[in-house]
């Protein structure tokens, strides 16, 4: 480093204003090691607790960004737009949207994630279909891109690896939460996949990264404004995670479902937020005059089995096996799979996505720490959502087990997160807000 | 750790208050390495911008304190007190002060710190003279103690070994400027000498750590609130740190200044501090009735050279050579005496002590870096003070240097430290605040 950390923290700490150069050279500390864990963690405390203005978080994220490969996919002419999420529970979007773009014409250069905590990652999804891999050479998801229209990667040390230390680092010292750090790890990680727009889609509710609306509100305006002051397009929905996505929580169970929405039997909310995401993205790359123009496109692509072909395409092309959409049983499954009875008769009253997020985790579906492995089989699937009615005896969900015993547990679990009372509920709005 | 680091963190991210029981579990983290760098660099931050209550911060102290050995000197029929100095240029005030009270009839258990930066330590200083060890068992520290009524150690990991890691990790990440945390580091240590009572000499102007008269009031009352808190007697001097202290700076020579100082020859404003801190500590013990009675007292004890036969006994007991306080010469000197020259006629209207202290750490007296090795010979000595008149061609200090030309290279600084003018400068009050 050029700069003596000591003295950029103190900067922070006192509530002072770091210069790109400044904070360039904090990200070229974190990479090449010059800047100690210690002086990383008071770093990122001191951001915490003090904030950036909007060109500190731009100039951070470019900072990230450029701290590994940037990938250009100048050779294909087609717009690059991607989605992201914050992480919700059972949300395999992606899985659905990334063919469905692809479909209409638009090139996805998907980087995702592995899952942490109750959220599951498309990574862990994709990995759960025998023969798929996300571990491409970078030419060669390049090439998977060309040729189909989407690739899916699995983040390597190539891509903002600043952004890997600093969201370890993060992640065991109570600095997760904070709007500029959170932004700067998404968009430098997004913005290195050679994008010409990306589409947020920020959560909120109970089993997302912000809970409350003003919070998840901030961040998405913070992501907005910062994806632009670095160059690309964007925009942003505001989308509810204070029930599942879909029926179907845990990986290869997560991967049915998407292969069975393939075919057009998909859930109403999964659908929902998946056309709302397509339509943003159809809009950012002008491949569609308005937005129901591009709900008529995307519709159409969706309900002609187009899309399913570009998924199989893609399957293909990533080392999968392309029996699977017409053999689903090629997934496997766990050995122990325990229904979830209702005890009374009644109304669904609640699907409690953090408790249920958990209750997959403890199965063995997700992890608590980075290293953890994951067990692609087990998960739960939902049978009732929010405001069914269910007779003493009616099976509510069903839980996909490694044991017998873990099942058990599990279902009790769930049992415990989908009360049954005398009122129907309704569900909140899927689509909160746009930004556009 | 019994507590998830990241939740404690993130509480005191948040503006929570920890408690006794939490900070004791992060202090055991500290100690045991289950709170990695990452962790207590954020935590140190948290600090930092959120601040901490009196009792977090009794609480803090009391735990890093019990991180190690606390001695206890009950066999010794004395009250125990010691006086610590946040630190300053010239500051040799402790070689003086313990024999002072030692000679009337307190105990000092004094552990001292090495210096770091412009500020110079006591133990590089004691460690200039020829066979003197401060490295004692804590044993042989107890046993000089009862010997001579004073005893001075370096810091061992044995006492409040969490403060030891704390320390080094503030000093590389932004997080030393904290009031809780510098409260704390201080106090743990002295708690752990097992003493009745503390005088602080909270030091402010130019050349302290605290700059302002305001931070340095704070850190005061910050302190002696945390002391008693902890079951000490506690009471605190605010000095004067915007000039040197006597005329010598280096490790050697602030000895020699010492010596002479013994044998009744002491600069002014050396005595002063010296007096006005032994009141404090004599007031503490109970030993004088008023400060009136405390300073005839002391003022005889110099004067009768009992303090020096005390300095002479303690010298044999921690391994000196006692012919030293007949013959000076037995300290050594560096090579290249350098005489700093007056360019003109007028009066010396400042002595920068931050600049002259950054003149001693270039010569190699002391330390950038905690590993740095200290040449204990070079530094300056002053032959002129603030307001005092010269003539063009008089020598205004002397500079003491390994080579030639580091010592040319100093006589300039230090005549830039040392300016001429046509006004008689006044020095401002020496103590400025007291807090008993």
């Amino acid at each position: 480093m050029r700069h003596h950390p000591a003295r950029l923290i103190a900067k922070k700490r006192d509530g002072g204003m770091l210069s790109a150069d400044e904070l360039q050279d904090l990200v070229s500390g974190v990479v090449d090691g010059s800047l100690g864990d210690a002086q990383l963690g008071a770093f990122l405390m001191s951001v915490c607790c003090n904030g950036m203005t909007p060109e500190e978080t731009a100039a951070l994220t470019l900072a990230m960004r450029d701290s590994g490969r940037v990938l250009s996919h100048d050779h294909i002419p087609k717009q690059k737009i991607d989605k992201h999420s914050t992480g919700g529970v059972g949300d395999k979007v992606s899985l659905l949207l990334a063919p469905l773009l692809a479909a209409a014409g638009v090139a996805v250069p998907m980087v995702s994630g592995r899952g942490l905590g109750h959220t599951g990652g498309t990574i862990d999804k994709l990995a759960s279909i025998p023969g798929y891999s996300t571990d491409l050479s970078l030419d060669r998801f390049g090439e998977v891109l060309e040729q189909c229209g989407y690739a899916m990667l699995s983040p390597s040390g190539d891509i903002a690896p600043a952004d890997r230390r600093m969201y370890a680092t993060r992640d065991i010292s109570g600095t997760v939460e904070s709007i500029p750090l959170i932004t700067s790890s998404i968009l430098s990680k997004k913005l290195a996949e050679g994008i010409d727009g990306l589409v947020m889609d920020v959560k909120f509710g109970r089993a997302s990264f912000m809970q409350e609306e003003h919070d998840a509100v901030q961040l998405m305006e913070g992501l907005v404004a910062t994806g632009r002051a670095a160059g690309i397009k964007m925009s942003a929905l505001l989308t509810d995670m204070d029930h599942p996505l879909g029926l179907a929580i845990g990986n290869s169970l997560e991967v049915l479902e998407v292969l069975t929405a393939l075919e057009g039997s998909c859930p109403d909310d999964l659908r929902e937020v998946t056309l709302a995401l397509g339509i943003e993205m159809l809009l950012l790359a002008g491949e569609a005059p308005d937005a129901d123009a591009a709900r008529a496109t995307l519709t159409r692509l969706w309900d002609d089995g187009i899309v399913r072909q570009v998924f199989c395409d893609n399957l293909a092309l990533q080392g999968g096996d392309v029996r699977l959409l017409d053999d689903h049983s090629m997934l496997g499954r766990a050995p122990h799979v325990v229904a979830v009875e209702a005890m009374r008769s009644g109304f669904i009253t609640d699907v409690d996505p953090l408790a249920l997020g958990h209750v997959v985790v403890d199965l063995g579906g997700g992890r608590r720490q980075p290293t953890d492995e994951v067990d692609p089989h087990v998960g739960i699937v939902l049978r009732k959502v929010l405001g069914d009615e269910v007779q003493t005896g009616d099976v509510i969900a069903f839980v996909h087990a490694s044991t017998d015993l873990a099942g058990r547990d599990a279902a009790h679990a769930v049992m415990a997160a989908m009360p049954i009372g005398d009122e129907r509920g309704r569900r909140r709005p899927l689509i909160k807000k746009r930004l556009g």
